[in-house]
């Protein structure tokens, strides 16, 4: 299955100052990660500020999403919140929008045990109907999913995927490791952090969700089909081709940094929801420095 | 200005599991508060399980407990919300509904920088006209304060206090300090962790922003008012006695502990929203065994 091998791309929501998505502008983003061939779409993830939208917008989003996809590229949507109930809620949108899974992040403002998370992961997938893919993130919800949380939570039926944080590349193969033992066979091993993901795809991880993806479908699925043809140094040539690009994202965050490359490049005008600020006129130069020297933009 | 001095006590937000907020037994809650004659009313603090809430729930709670308060003890209720706008409409509605003051936490998803926080509050503070309280709580919300960003936003007009979680009993002292030469004369330094929150309290701090005055008022404010008498001696003594209490804190959350102990004393028979769920039935009896022997119920 396309949404859990290989390149799944995650754009940005463009959206204006009150939160009402462009979808005129989404549509492009889209049109470009289908044209690129990816392997499927991560819509409404972290970079996508899912948890920044109302459950109307984020149903507009999947709309959008899936009709300038058409069946083309397999579309898999964030329906993380705060409360179980909104989770359900997002995700049985999800579902009746045409998305073929949701991402589900255990957001949190109470620190949540893993109890907690394992219900209201039960509760989603039970009452939803959706395929789920585990959405490991600790920068952003502040829970941090053990081995044994993850195994538990793969005998949840429709709990289909995970994402998790790859680690640095001396780590990443005991990882995956641990995780085939612990986990069904055709459950799906996916990771996040573009500038470690290179190493965990040659270790043989099943996809890599990229925020590069989202704006430069092309050099990430380059370096993705290589590591996946094992041919690691051509993996490692292309990804380390892009070493300015991954300091731009330790520095700013890849949010903030694709934000400002996608006005750059004339794809989108929209600033991230406030309190997240535009960058400086200063760092978008680098960041656009950046872009032409890498003949990126 | 009471709000700003002596106690804060901070009650649950008693809702059903469709986060629909029970007035009646909000009501009963700040009447317990109003009748021992605490300092302010802390409502909707993270306790009071803000972010769970819609705006119009919010709008009704605060609406019930000033009208039950009907101006005998002023109230602070949590503005805080994850986009800049819907804390702007969080605060107006609170101005509106009769809250004396907002308390504003950075509450994230992506991570903040300084500055992004700064004109956050500075937005708050300018179009909703509710005098601010900062609400520094790196537990929730994972952006922590320096003293740097609390001096510049005090600042701003319209923040008048903040709310630092109390640091251990050697190093309380030497923050003050160091806080009350950074900030103007008449801004209010407060406390929160009830654990830690006697010794801010005789060192000189002006406010108790306590979890466990929500549902025990009368142990919290002769704590608070023995330290502010000078009496540290009788105040560590009368908080040394609920150690008990800030142990169970400490293993469970205090939230999940107040729910419980709320429930078990008839005052209220909420489930925190989940996905926090209810403690289990043992941690219960341990609660119930704790306040029967503190006399508390």
């Amino acid at each position: 299955m396309a949404l859990f091998r290989g390149l799944a791309a995650y754009p940005i929501t463009p959206a204006d100052a009150a939160g009402h998505v462009d979808v005129a502008a989404l549509r492009r983003l889209v049109r470009r990660l289908i044209d690129a061939e990816v392997g499927s779409i991560g819509l409404l993830g972290s970079t996508g500020t899912y948890p920044y939208l109302s459950r109307a917008e984020r149903r507009r989003a999947i709309e959008a999403a899936v009709d300038e996809a058409a069946g083309a590229v397999p579309i898999m949507a964030g329906v993380g919140a705060l409360r179980t109930d909104e989770a359900v809620a997002l995700a049985r949108d999800a579902k009746a929008a045409g998305a073929g899974a949701g991402l589900l992040a255990p957001v949190s403002y109470a620190p949540l045990t893993d109890e907690e998370v394992f219900v209201h992961f039960q509760t989603v997938a039970g009452e939803a109907g959706l395929p789920l893919c585990i959405y490991n993130n600790p920068g952003t919800t502040h829970f941090s999913f053990s081995v044994e949380l993850e195994a538990r939570l793969a005998g949840v039926a429709g709990v289909v995927a995970v994402k998790n944080p790859a680690p640095a590349a001396g780590e990443v193969g005991a990882k995956l490791a641990e995780l085939r033992r612990r986990m069904p066979a055709d459950f799906s091993l996916g990771w996040s952090v573009d500038a470690n993901a290179a190493e965990a795809m040659i270790a043989g991880g099943d996809v890599w969700h990229s925020v590069v993806a989202g704006l430069f479908p092309a050099e990430a699925l380059a370096i993705c089909r290589a590591a996946q043809a094992g041919d690691a140094a051509e993996a490692r040539r292309l990804h380390a081709r892009l070493a300015p690009l991954w300091a731009l994202f330790t520095e700013f965050s890849g949010l903030r940094v694709v934000y400002a490359a996608a006005t750059a490049m004339g794809l989108a005008t929209a600033d991230p929801p406030r309190p997240i600020l535009p960058l400086t006129a200063e760092a978008r130069r680098r960041i656009e420095a950046v872009l032409r020297d890498l003949a990126l933009a």
